[in-house]
């Protein structure tokens, strides 16, 4: 019966409306936590974790939407409009967040402000390109007649070139960073292309298939928390330990006040 | 069938949707960065950057009330009432915002008081008057029975008078700024005047159309919000760059404990 394959099962629905739900709690009480800590922190460090509490703000909004607009098209058995969930949301979250996560690792270095600034003017139109040319694939649009194949290789270009940015150019400047810095940069960088990995691994799973298939849906959703979660919320929070600690290193008095060792 | 004709289809519905609801975070979280992020310009520039946040704020109220409305008048197969979609709220948002605006440019410029104060009473009053003139025109009132485009060139002269206040008054006190100031001014009025450049192209393109258009709804309602989030978000966070700046250039102190170079 075509209107039951359209359906998710009592399980099925949950485990995607907890997720969700996890989401939105993760993204909510992270913002209020960054907004508020981020007065422990050395004034030229603040930046970085305003903009990480603007990240994980933005995911509370497009959450809360998510949550809603998945109750609206799976809830109740008659629920045969799974067209009516809305996958924009995702797109319209990663359209603002993603170039202002690659904000948040340039901000959080203190580099000098012309090196800053020609990092974000490469990171962040490069961002923005890798999201819009996602898109179509993603939404199977039919625009200019391409397969979503096609739409998945243009996205990867400017993904490829942020990994260049951010493992060559950016390590460049990592050398005159602290032991612990360092070691804090480079877990987020591989955390960074962990989570942004499950993206393509799921435009791939998901490129070629016709129709609903409940068991897609569900993986997609819990993939996508999941790799939201630990690329804002933990991302965010790896930031503001790195300004934590280049705050104790600039300012000896800084350090005896929030720190005993 | 003439009901049908009021119809959009799904991608025509989401792709509207999603717009507003980007407009809606972008307005948002644009507001909560500007205000918790006045703290990091000096006092002098604090009223610009709020102004900024302020303007922000008017605009996600709009773009909230827009979204619903939007829902409304299209969501579901039988919605033929697509004259229930209220194009007054961008009018009244604009009312509110485009004054502000030109306020926000005035006061990050940290005039002498009587020059600000000439410059904000020929400039706010200009901008009501040129919101005011078009929106008879673009809702098609019956007023005085005057025809669109006689409102759409009432309203173009206090536009032609902004711009010359912009370029050629507040380019006198240009001289007086550093070299980065008066790059990012001059960065500010083109925006200006790219994102404002939407809306007379707009009223004229749907000036002479009679009833309901598909295409044309989902072109201007794509149109308005990214010029408006450009001609807000963005330009406010330009304005804070600005305000940044110049708190630097002011307060060697201050440039220490923010920046490093």
């Amino acid at each position: 019966m075509n209107t039951l394959s359209s359906l998710l099962d009592n399980n099925q629905f949950n485990l995607v409306y907890n997720m969700l739900s996890l989401g939105i709690a993760s993204m909510l009480f992270t913002t209020v936590f960054l907004f508020v800590a981020r007065e422990r922190v050395a004034p030229r460090y603040r930046m970085a974790v305003m903009v990480s509490g603007t990240v994980t703000a933005i995911a509370a909004y497009h959450y809360f939407r998510m949550f809603d607009s998945f109750n609206h098209a799976f809830a109740g058995l008659e629920g045969n409009n799974s067209d009516a969930y809305n996958v924009g949301y995702r797109y319209v979250d990663w359209l603002l967040t993603v170039p202002l996560l690659l904000v948040e690792i340039v901000a959080v270095l203190g580099l000098a402000r012309a090196i800053q600034a020609s990092l974000l003017n490469r990171l962040v139109p490069a961002a923005a390109a890798m999201i819009l040319l996602g898109y179509p694939g993603d939404a199977k649009l039919d625009i200019f007649d391409l397969a979503p194949s096609i739409w998945g290789a243009l996205s990867t270009i400017p993904f490829l070139y942020i990994l260049y940015v951010l493992f060559v150019e950016l390590g460049k400047s990592l050398s005159r960073q602290s032991a612990p810095v360092q070691k804090k940069i480079k877990q987020l960088r591989l955390l960074l292309l962990a989570t942004w990995g499950v993206y393509p691994i799921t435009f791939i799973l998901a490129m070629n298939s016709t129709g609903f298939n409940a068991d897609e849906v569900v993986a997609r959703e819990i993939g996508y928390s999941i790799a939201d979660i630990l690329a804002k919320c933990l991302f965010g929070l790896i930031i503001f330990s790195i300004a934590r600690i280049k705050s104790a290193e600039d300012d000896k008095e800084f350090a005896k006040s929030e720190f005993r060792d």
